[in-house]
Order: C-alpha cells, then structure tokens, then sequence
C-alpha cells in the first residue's frame, strides 16, 4: 500500500496532455483548453481614443484659463473624426470614441462649462495626453494574448472575440469510458431484487466527468463474469483515453478487474492505497489507454474520482498545472476522527466565516457504505495517518469539491 | 453612490427565487436545484449486509478458538441467501452481500484459515455483531435525504439513484435576456470601421450565464437610438427574468438606459456604485422583471457580473445561502495600489502555497480600459475605499472568479 500523495504522483506521471487538437469556432469555445497560444491580429487599443467623456482638446491651448473653444463636431463613440481640430478648437468626445487628429489631451465633461452655441469654456486643465488610451498601449497587433494551456472563460472569450479571433486551437476533450461491474446491480426505475442495489455509480461518475470537461462514454453494467469483464474492458480500451470501472478491485474471489487486465497486457502501477475510504484502487495502463479501477462502494467510488481522477483529467486535459489537488487550511468546527493507521478523508462542507476556511463534516455515519450523507458534500477534510482524533478549532487541510 | 456591499444587498433583496418548478429525470439533473426536499423510498442499507469479505456467522459459536465450521453455501453480493446458518455452521459473504438468516456476526477473511472441502477455520472472533451494517441503519424509507435548494452534483445524483429517485423537481432555470448597447460595436468575423470595436461582451455575458446554470437569450447589438433601445429593453423584459445589458449607463449624451427604463415605468434602485472598475452600474425592476445595466466596457461589465449578477443568480436560482460573494483572506505576493476615493478590485490568479491562498496580481495595466490582461482571471483583490497602496505580503481579501 502506497500512500495517496505517492499515488496522486504515479497518476501524473501516466497522464500526458491529450496530443489531439481540434478547431472549433471561438463561440462553442467556453471550458475548452487552448491548445496554442493565441497572438493578437490587432492593437489594443485599435486606436488612440478617449478615457473619458469630455472634450479633445491641444493642450497648448490651455495656458490661460479659463478658455473658450469652438467646437468642430461631436464624436461618439463608432464614429470616425471628421474634422482635425486646429488652435482654439475642440471636438466633443465620448468614451472608447476615436481623437481627432489634432488634439492631443481630453478635458473631462466636469471640468468644462456650455459657453453659447457651438463653444465650450474649459475650467481647469489637465496634464498633456490626460485621458488618452494610445494606440497599443495595452497589446502590440502580433503580441501573445493568451498561452497555451488556458481554459476558455469568459474573460478568455472577452479576449478572442476583441481580438477577432473567430476560431481557436483547443485539446480534444478527454474520452472516458465508464462502467460498473457487479451482479449485485440493478436499474434505477426497475423493482429490486432480494440483494440488489441500484447502480448509483454510473450516474455520479459520467456527472463528474461532464463537470471536469470530459467526453463520458457510458458502458452500463458488466455482470461478475470474467469473459464479460474482459470484453467490457476491451471495447472500453479501444475508445477512451481513460477508463473507469467500479468494483471488482478488492481481494474478493468475484473480484477480476487486475487479473484481467494482466491477461490483457496492462500493466499495474497501483494496487491499493493506505486511505479510507478508497483503499482498494487499481491505477493501470494498457497501451496507451489509461485504467482506473475505483471500489464499487460509491462513497469510495466518488472520493477516489475527486482525489485521483480529478488531477488525472486536468493534466489530460491540456491544463497548464497545478494538476495536484490543492489542499487548503481550514478550521473544523468539529472534533474529527481518523482511522489511525490509513489516512482518512471525511465529507462535509467548506463556509467562509471572516475570511477563513472553515468546514463541518457531514452528520451521520462517515462509514463508507453510507452514501446518503455524501449529498451535499463540497469539501473532503483530511486527518493524516496516525492521527486519531482531532479536536474542534484546529486547523485542518481540506480539498474543495470540483464543481461544488 | 453607495457601496459595493450595499448595492449587493439591494440586488439580493430585489432577486427571489424563481417559483417555477419542472419534474425532470434524474439522468438529466446535473447542476439543477432542487426545488423540494426529497425524501427516500428505501431503507439505507436495504437489508443486513456484510461490511467485509469473510464469513458470515454465530457468534455464540466462537467460544472456543480456533473453530472449525461448515460452509453451508457462498453468498455474492446480488445473490439471496438460500440457507440458514445453523449451529456449526459459516456462509462465506463477500462485501456487500445479504447476511443470511441465523448469522449474527462477519468474520473477515484475514482471521481464517482453509480447512479441507466445505469447511473453514475460525481464528480470530470480533465482538458480535461485527461489520454487519443492517438494514435501515443509515436511512429510513420515508426519510428526507436531500433538502430543497440543494445543487445536484455527482453525490446527489448518486444518493438519488440509489434511493431509485428516477425523477425529481427542480426549479426552472433563471432566464436572462442579454443584448450590447453601442453605435461603435463591430462583429467578430467582420472587418472594424475606424472606431469599431468587436461586441465582445456578449460572448463574455453568455459564457458566464452558462457558468452559472442560467439559461441566456443572446439579442445582440442594440444602436445607440432611443426607440430602438425601448423596443429592445421591452422585448428583454417580455420574455426574461433577468436583463443584462452593457452600454449607456453612464453620463454621455448617448447613454439612454436610465430614461428608457424611466419611461417604461422601471424603478431604479442604484445608479452607480463607489467601484473601480464598474462605477455606472444600474440596478432596476420593470414589473417583476430584474434589470442589471452594465458598464460598456469589457473589464467592468465582467467585473460587475462576478461581483454583483453572480449572487442574483445564485439566489434566483433557488440555491439555498449564502448567495452573498465569499471573500477570503489571502496573501498578496505584490504590493497593490487601489484607486482611493473608491473601492478597487485588480484582477488576477490565486494560487495555494502551503495550504494558504497567495494572490498575484495580472501583469500590465489595471486600467478598466485593458481588457487583454483580463484573461487568465481567477480572483479579484479588494483594496478598501480610502486605501492607496498594500504592500507585497500583506493580508488582502480576495473573491474566487466562479467556474475559473
């Protein structure tokens, strides 16, 4: 048994960046990962323009004040100057509007007075160049605006579109194929048998795929039989990048999955980790498909996708890192207890009260075979290994919930 | 002008929870809220079931140890019981599996030994009852498991599954009509006039009511013309619960926002907000529609929804609290300046470094007018009103960008 920490690395050492990447149009783009970096086709600002609304002015008019100017037009803003604005001039301006040729300073709109028709008094003068955004102040036409790596926001997509960049190079999404092994399973909408449970972790596994930003395939149930189970994970190789199957991975003689996968030239990088809930997990790869064998205990099941899968998609994915998990401090507003020899994660959830972390595990039974108080989860507190207890008050690392 | 903090509240006591609620099935209730609490239609577990792989049972046979007992059948998990553990008698389980009647205690496979054909030798006796997790000890069928205003993630869709919910009620998705105000807005994929700039907010605002499991209504560019803007706002207002726009709410003589909504009998409740950026900012109410109009500028209009439309959203959504922004304390790895008279927010990346979140500020201006340096954005950092400079190091409150 290795430790999470240790596992955690394994798994990021056998995922690499999807090589895959695809064009698609900037509007379809959100929490997609660009592929390469984007440089600008223009300069921002696209021209010199206004801070401000106000009056575009030459500042060398502005020596003695007050001073009265003609005005030669109004420029709104999507309007290109018509008119050069000459000794005893200005043009009204607004906002992102375009200076004229000619002035070289913007007087706001609260320092200038109406001075009858078609002029304006200027009360007070700012410096030179006051209130003007020069012409590739912010980016050169040619610069790099956004690097390889980035997920699509809409800040990102603020970015793209300004820039007229009406298309991107992004990452494949992750393929991931998902199925469930065990005879104990059944369907959601169908009578359960004597023995049966529904297969709950199909549903919460192709859920969190979608919100890690992965392709879920999904594959059902495959029955504790092991020609079945050779067959299921065949077909799950030959089209995912990632595969996650739940059960069959503990010491149980129903239990296939490793044996399996050796038959089929896998090879095991993880066997089970000193962690509860979530000791038995099976990382492995075959070719180059990449193999997550998680308990079939769905408590187990969801916290070995958020510790373990959760790294493995965003490094995937095309991300540029940290792909670890990040562990924040907190307090707990609990006593907690571990399981002393393993380490323990216990569910609750994270508030910020004045500006700190805290977290209150969830009421009930942090048994694993306990799903029902997983709901509402949005933080998995750790108490390492060795630790028995922990009071109320201490500081605590916790890992917030993807998506939560 | 009023603060930030009190022009939240007012948009938090303007949003109400949207009172539609729609029955969907559960395979389809990612990210949806739910709109009543659900309560179980099984007992959790299901029946007596064994916590480990072993053997179940007496245990008033372990008196004496070691012990051999005869195996009366195997019991996979799926699979009823067919026998009853007599006196002398053990039934192999494996994890998860129905304990058969007569059984009263799990003996894990580590204390036994084989002991020829159909017979297994007892070691090691646990106290009674041991890794029996019984019926009902969980969760009771008729127990409320998930309340209302809960956010429907992998865990609650596996509890869901689990307790055989195949379809739940949820609340309607906030509608939220969308359009950009501005003689000076160009398309992405068309060549810019002089002073045309591409209309990037609306793939920004779009993006970001994705994020936020809203449901937008993109109505594009609206002229800088008055009846063209009423015709616009009335259409938003018709058919949306929410209406962002950006553009024409600040003081230029081409900004018609504020009287448009005037004129269709809209109440205006804030005007502008002590911010920088996002300082014209309305906030206002025509019938029992909501009216946020943005700042037409890129970095403020997005500023303004992480700060201020998020929390509505959240609210009008049905989540339960808090919908108010979390501000976390954080560590500035670079000294700040804020704009003084005003509440300041600079954008940039978090990060945890040993367990604490370090801030680091985007590099190139803070200007509202740089849009470019936006990208990239998980946090702002607040510099309080009144504050003129925070050096590196220093103890900042920071707000986490939702979705980055």
């Amino acid at each position: 048994m290795i430790s999470a920490t240790e596992a955690e690395a394994i798994a990021l050492r056998l995922a690499q960046p999807i090589p895959e990447h695809e064009s698609i149009a900037t509007v379809d783009a959100l929490d997609r990962v660009l592929a390469e970096p984007v440089r600008s086709r223009l300069d921002f600002p696209h021209w010199d323009n206004s801070a401000m609304d106000g009056y575009a002015v030459r500042h060398a008019d502005l020596g003695s004040l007050p001073v009265e100017l003609a005005i030669v037009e109004d420029i709104p803003a999507g309007s290109a100057p018509q008119q050069t604005v000459e000794p005893g001039q200005a043009a009204r301006i607004f906002t992102g509007a375009m200076l004229p040729p000619g002035a070289d300073t913007i007087v706001m709109q609260e320092d200038t007075a109406a001075a009858g028709p078609g002029r304006v008094q200027i009360l007070s003068a700012p410096e030179a160049g006051a209130f003007i955004r020069s012409r590739g102040a912010f980016c050169r036409a040619g610069d790099g605006i956004l690097p390889a790596g980035l997920a699509i926001g809409p800040a990102e997509l603020a970015v793209l579109a300004a820039a007229q960049c009406d298309r991107v190079s992004v990452v494949r999404r992750p393929r991931v194929a998902v199925f469930s092994t065990g005879d104990e399973l059944g369907a959601i909408d169908q009578p359960l048998k004597p023995g049966q449970i529904v297969d709950s972790n199909q549903y919460a596994l192709v859920a969190f795929l979608r919100q890690m930003g992965a392709e879920p395939i999904a594959l059902g149930i495959v029955r504790d039989d092991r020609a079945a189970l050779k067959t299921a994970i065949q077909q799950a190789i030959a089209q995912a990048d990632l595969v996650l199957s739940t059960g069959g991975v503990s010491v149980g003689d129903y239990d296939y999955v490793d044996a399996v996968l050796a038959e089929l030239g896998g090879e095991l990088h993880v066997k089970s980790i000193a962690l509860r809930p979530g000791k038995p997990l099976t990382l492995a790869t075959v070719g180059k498909t990449l193999y997550a064998g998680l308990p079939g205990n769905p408590v187990s099941a969801l916290v070995g996708c958020w510790r373990f899968v959760a790294p493995m998609l965003r490094k995937l994915s095309g991300r540029s890192g940290p792909h670890e998990a990040q562990w924040l401090t907190a307090r707990s507003t609990q006593p907690l207890r571990g399981a002393g020899q393993r380490e323990t994660y216990l569910w609750g959830q994270w508030q910020v009260v004045q500006g700190c972390v805290e977290f209150t595990p969830a009421g009930g039974s942090h048994s694993s075979g306990n799903l029902i108080n997983l709901a509402g989860t949005t933080a998995l507190a750790q108490i390492p290994q060795g630790v028995r207890e922990i009071a109320a008050g201490s500081e605590i690392r916790v890992l917030l919930i993807p998506g939560a």
